[in-house]
């Protein structure tokens, strides 16, 4: 028996003792929050059975998740990622700490494994014989990948133009990959009708209630992990909106709870070319669809689902949304790498570029410490790393030659 | 102070009492190895302190590794890696059980990660400040990506050839990367007169003796995570060797000191189009350099250097070597993905590939288990990926269509 108590509506507020059969609120198909019954939840009880818990996945948590305790769930690791004091990389950028929380050696390589695996839980708990969802990156990735690892079939709707890189994955992990001759609207609309007429588990972000629950993990990760030392600021990217609105719930029901006696302020981050939910945050107006013209695919969504639950957590977190530059992505991707080791992908690295500015711009004070959660892999996109690195050096086997470029470009590896 | 004795080359038996500035056999330029004091080592002691250890990185074997206990080390977390016990694989397959050892979710994507952090844990304690080798593959990028996370120089030296996705890591952890117009061997060779003209800590595995002493700790960590389910063969790709000589050599020691009551039989498997040390193995002669036609790149390696310790490795454990075709492989990655939502790369599919192909042969046993070692990701190759999975359907948004289609690829998921 889990602690969920009930489903409301972000929009309208109307209350659900079950998940509808679209998911979404039946009166106005906003989408819902899974509310739990905190009252009955006993903070010190949860602390002592967690030091007491080898498991370092996700499912350390499942009495804070709405899965039933002890439930089928899929068999790849997911959670559990290190997190990095990142010392010189706080002096670099003026803070007073920085930590990095490496979400990307995930499974599948990305956060929205946290998402996907409470997904696959979910899906054997209701009998679910198939998975589906309409997306080209992380989330379908993650979907077939915990999928995969039980058994359970998934059928992925993509746009005509997903690039083949991204369907590598899908197609390994033996997802149904449909290929939609159109936009991605169309790829969406199909995959709904198909869900509906087929019964599928329906994983989409855009109105699976679930998924922030997942994706509150990482938060509570950040809190076992760091204890007393939780830093002031979260940074992290905004795409869809469900991420940072599961980072900010992870914070805010373990402070319900009383387990942290503060919690930190999110700073979320979106790029210039795709920031629909930044700038609804500022005028305080609803959003309204903008662009998607970033190298930063994964937060790349001019209509994302989720603005409500986005906007809320930031006013909640009493923090704030900050817009960056593709430059400064790539220039955050190469301060990520250069100190501290961690390869993220671009929109993984948008947390940071967003800190980085944030300190510039006197939002984040010098005397503040940080968290930036890397939500993805560089891996994912070779192409982008390659464009933000530059290229080697490239001379004969002449050992002369060798030192006149060593003594150009980094004198600091000769004697 | 850890348990290390001496150093012993494997070719001629020399000791040294600490490491020659060559790295290698000052008689013969054998290839060294590490000698424990197995003797002195307590293996109750060392159990009591692994169970309080919450440590799940490979420092919580400090006691087995040639460092100085508490000494300094890199900063990204390695290994700690998830083994599945993967049901439905081993069925397909025909074996009692069969694990899966991901070490694909190391922090730079592969198994080198514990030979370049234990690299990096020696170069800090000599007080180098530069650590080089010449590679064009995980090595390299477990290099730099471990000397990164300390704030330590990277100088790499890659063949002209060197494709440019491989590139993208090195760069990004800011190694400098010199691309030597010419062969590998050209690359090699500059690599060894820098080296030995500046005085960089050298990490190439074909000299330095310690990176078997970081590969080990696979072994070590499918020990303590099976216990008394530990299987009866250990699958695991080979290339330059050192790679297997790791894996047994963390089994033998464990034996020796009275951990485990037996070691597995390792399977060492090599593909049909490089395959100089299986030759060796089968011929019982000396190992011819050969050709380097394979898919699989991590292991396309015509002039292995470890082939003395490998060859050794598979006779010692009882087991054998075997070949496998391109074509193995990639069913092997679609398998393995199918299966267990695992995304191997080619190199590191190799070890199931070579798992099915001794069930089939009858070389194992259908009442064993046993467990295939997948050294990298995936994602470090998207297009074998590709050319393994295949292609998704494609069709215009119509719900008649897709119904079609489905019944013809996936008629499950219907209802």
């Amino acid at each position: 028996m889990n602690h969920v108590k009930s489903l409301a509506c972000v929009s309208c507020g109307a209350s659900y003792s079950s998940l509808p059969s679209t998911y979404t609120c039946a009166a106005c198909r906003g989408i819902l929050d899974v509310v739990y019954d905190y009252g009955s939840i006993d903070c010190e009880h949860i602390k002592r059975s967690l030091a007491a818990n080898p498991d370092r996945s996700i499912w350390r948590y499942e009495r804070l998740l709405p899965v039933s305790p002890g439930g089928p769930r899929p068999s790849l690791r997911v959670g559990g990622t290190p997190i990095y004091a990142a010392s010189r990389l706080a002096q670099e950028i003026g803070l007073s700490g920085v930590f990095i929380k490496d979400d990307g050696v995930n499974p599948t390589a990305s956060l929205k494994d946290r998402a996907s695996a409470v997904a696959t839980a979910m899906a054997l708990e209701a009998g679910a014989a198939t998975i589906s969802c309409s997306s080209t990156g992380n989330a379908a990735s993650s979907c077939a990948g915990c999928a995969a690892s039980v058994g359970l079939p998934t059928v992925i709707f993509v746009p005509e133009r997903a690039p083949a890189g991204k369907l590598a994955q899908l197609r390994i992990f033996n997802a149904v990959v449909i290929r939609v001759q159109g936009s991605y609207r169309d790829a969406f609309n199909l995959s709904r009708e198909a869900i509906q007429r087929y019964g599928w588990y329906n994983r989409n972000a855009a109105i699976n209630p679930y998924m922030v629950e997942g994706k509150k993990t990482v938060s509570f990760e950040i809190c076992e992990q760091l204890g007393a030392a939780l830093p002031d600021w979260v940074a992290v990217a905004v795409g869809d909106g469900c991420t940072i609105a599961g980072v900010w719930k992870g914070f805010r029901e373990l402070h319900d709870i009383g387990a942290i006696s503060r919690a930190p302020r999110i700073l979320g981050v979106q790029a210039e070319g795709s920031n629909p939910i930044s700038v609804s945050f500022r005028t305080g107006k609803p959003m309204q669809p903008g662009q998607e013209d970033t190298i930063a695919d994964s937060i790349a969504v001019g209509e994302p689902r989720n603005p409500v639950k986005a906007v809320r957590a930031v006013r909640d977190s009493g923090g704030t949304m900050i817009d960056v530059s593709d430059e400064e992505i790539l220039s955050a991707m190469r301060l990520l790498g250069r100190t501290t080791g961690v390869f993220g992908e671009p929109a993984g690295s948008a947390g940071l570029a967003g800190l980085v500015r944030a300190v510039r711009e006197g939002i984040v004070d010098p005397s503040a410490s940080a968290c930036a959660i890397v939500t993805g892999n560089g891996l994912k996109d070779i192409q982008t790393g390659i464009r933000a690195a530059g290229e080697p050096i490239t001379i004969p086997p002449d050992i002369a030659l060798l030192e006149r470029e060593l003594a150009r470009v980094a004198p600091g590896v000769l004697p």
